[in-house]
């Protein structure tokens, strides 16, 4: 149980105003508790008082009693769960975990209609958001064996091969050097294909004269890593260049826009502001970045509508992209982690637009 | 879109009291509409009318306008999404999906308190329960590709290779047999961590007297299969050749209940009371199945709670097991489709106690 975490939660629920706050999501549940349950349909709820306190409702299915120091109440697929963890809350403000299934917040709304229930979220996204030391060592470390793989990846790739293939290069890579799995599918494309920025690599075929987009990632210690690296088989078009370029430019303005205090907002407008300048703005189509932690989407956006601002102790991607339908597309993509005076980028793989062999 | 399902659908509604519903499971928002949308963190809603009229509520990022015929209602990132929703909503009795994240119920109850809300899941799930021709169709051939696949690779399988590798190994093969990926992890187990039901393919290596549990699944055209056989590493104990035994007879037993009009908890006892009989009941400690289709779980549970009655077209699995801990397990999982004098068993892959290679 990491009380230091808890207490911060609880710092921010008498903010809120919140009396009691249900926690759902595995991977906030293993940030409190240390404990990993994939629940599945089954409710799993981790309660957290006003006083810092914590109490893990689980199905006995997953076997935690004496496994760790939580205080526990387990029950059986037979029991009514919901009953149980009603009779265990006081209230009446209750915060509910944004992503808790609706069947379990509607029937503890019919089984304790004296609660007054609301989006508890912020609480723990925001003690979330703030990494502490081992939480930075592990992420720094997990995008280093990211920068190992995607640069041991990068030679092999071979005019003919499929997406699918050149991401299975990825995953095999990365188990090498010690992943316990990808964060997220890789995603690898080739020439038209990287033109949308959500495709799913598939059985399309490298050929000469292809931009490359390989946006990867891999989990260490249970933190995620996030990186994009685009490059061209054989010699890029100049128009290739011109964007190429103007990406890489965008993507360094971003990096050095983030520094304690900055707002969110401006940090997607000093990325987005060269790429418009640039004359590519309409086809820079998505925020600039997003949190990263034990998930790879974490709290907060990078983007125009966020209205966080950088504290020391944030990680979030910075990936700038410019995508030309029916042409290609470009992306670059780095951590960063936000330091007193500005921030550290967690990749360390080149950036520049690496020619690959076409024999 | 499925006329037809929708159909189903609002007369469940009728019958339940419900005015509109809200549908936001990806496969099920796919069941009706054919188009597979993953919403991430974003809101997805089919709201489908009592008169079977539906309309999809998307992010404009789906790029869904002008893909289908389904009347469709964008919204941005910057859009609040949830007003926008509550304005299409009639009422007074609205259900809602009940895996919808608690930030939208949340949200919108509080934007429409005249409304009514409840869990409306059931219209859902019993219409989705009872697979048409067409669905019929697609799980034969993914079992058919199951059986196929895991045939193929059981004669791989080699003393000093771990789980991990045996997983990759099927799933290689899977692809061979054009299969679009897994249903789930698959999931090899050798020696005593056959006796954890969920145990995670790891670093585990096969040795010699070894049980083995392959539970494996594909899917073909958007359809899942879902197949367990248990071999050895060469010659099986007294005890092994016991356990295996009536887990066998256990599967057959539970298979043979199954016939339009037997209650789901009847078919359960039929296989665990066989396991009972042979004095191993305490260590067969899951439901004997679940429903199966486009998701690998679907309702209805086959279980001493089920309260659901067999119909021709449902699919589900009959998997006894028995996990002695510290030793080994056993389990021997089909799945059947129930037919008007009985079920058929999609999988014919041999459910015999193969001896491995141990050289």
């Amino acid at each position: 149980m990491n009380q230091s975490r808890l207490n911060r939660t609880a710092e921010k629920m008498a903010r809120m105003g919140l009396d009691q706050l249900i926690v759902s999501a595995p991977s906030s549940v293993f940030y409190y508790t240390g404990l990993w349950v994939h629940p599945g349909e089954r409710m799993l709820a981790l309660v957290i008082g006003r006083d810092a306190s914590a109490v893990l409702y689980a199905n006995r299915l997953f076997a935690l009693g004496g496994t760790s120091q939580v205080p526990l109440v387990e029950y059986d697929d037979t029991d009514d769960c919901v009953l149980a963890l009603s009779q265990g809350l006081k209230g009446p403000a209750l915060g509910i975990d944004k992503t808790w299934p609706s069947q379990f917040t509607l029937r503890l709304q019919a089984a304790r209609p004296d609660l007054k229930m609301c989006v508890g979220s912020p609480a723990v996204d925001e003690t979330r958001l703030v990494k502490d030391e081992a939480e930075l060592t592990a992420l720094r470390e997990s995008s280093l064996r990211n920068d190992r793989t995607l640069s041991a990846v990068i030679p092999l790739l071979r005019p003919g091969m499929t997406e699918k293939e050149a991401a299975a290069l990825y995953l095999a890579e990365s188990e090498k050097n010690g992943s316990s799995g990808p964060s997220f599918e890789p995603l690898v494309c080739f020439g038209e294909n990287c033109a949308e920025p959500h495709h799913a690599s598939d059985a399309t075929r490298a050929r000469k004269g292809d931009m490359v987009i390989l946006d990867v990632g891999l989990t260490w210690q249970d933190y995620c890593s996030d990186m994009t690296r685009t490059v061209c088989f054989g010699q890029p078009t100049d128009e290739m260049k011109r964007v190429f370029d103007l990406v890489l430019a965008a993507n360094k303005a971003g990096r050095e826009a983030v520094r304690p205090g900055a707002r969110l907002c401006d940090v997607d407008r000093a990325a987005r502001k060269v790429i418009e300048d640039g004359g590519y703005g309409p086809y820079f189509i998505h925020r600039l970045g997003h949190g990263i932690g034990l998930e790879c989407h974490e709290f907060p956006d990078v983007s125009a509508a966020s209205r966080a601002v950088e504290q020391v102790g944030m990680v979030h991607s910075v990936e700038p992209g410019i995508y030309l339908p029916g042409k290609f597309g470009v992306r670059i993509e780095d951590l960063v982690a936000v330091t007193p005076d500005g921030c550290e980028t967690l990749n360390h793989a080149p950036r520049d637009l690496v020619q690959l062999c076409i024999q």
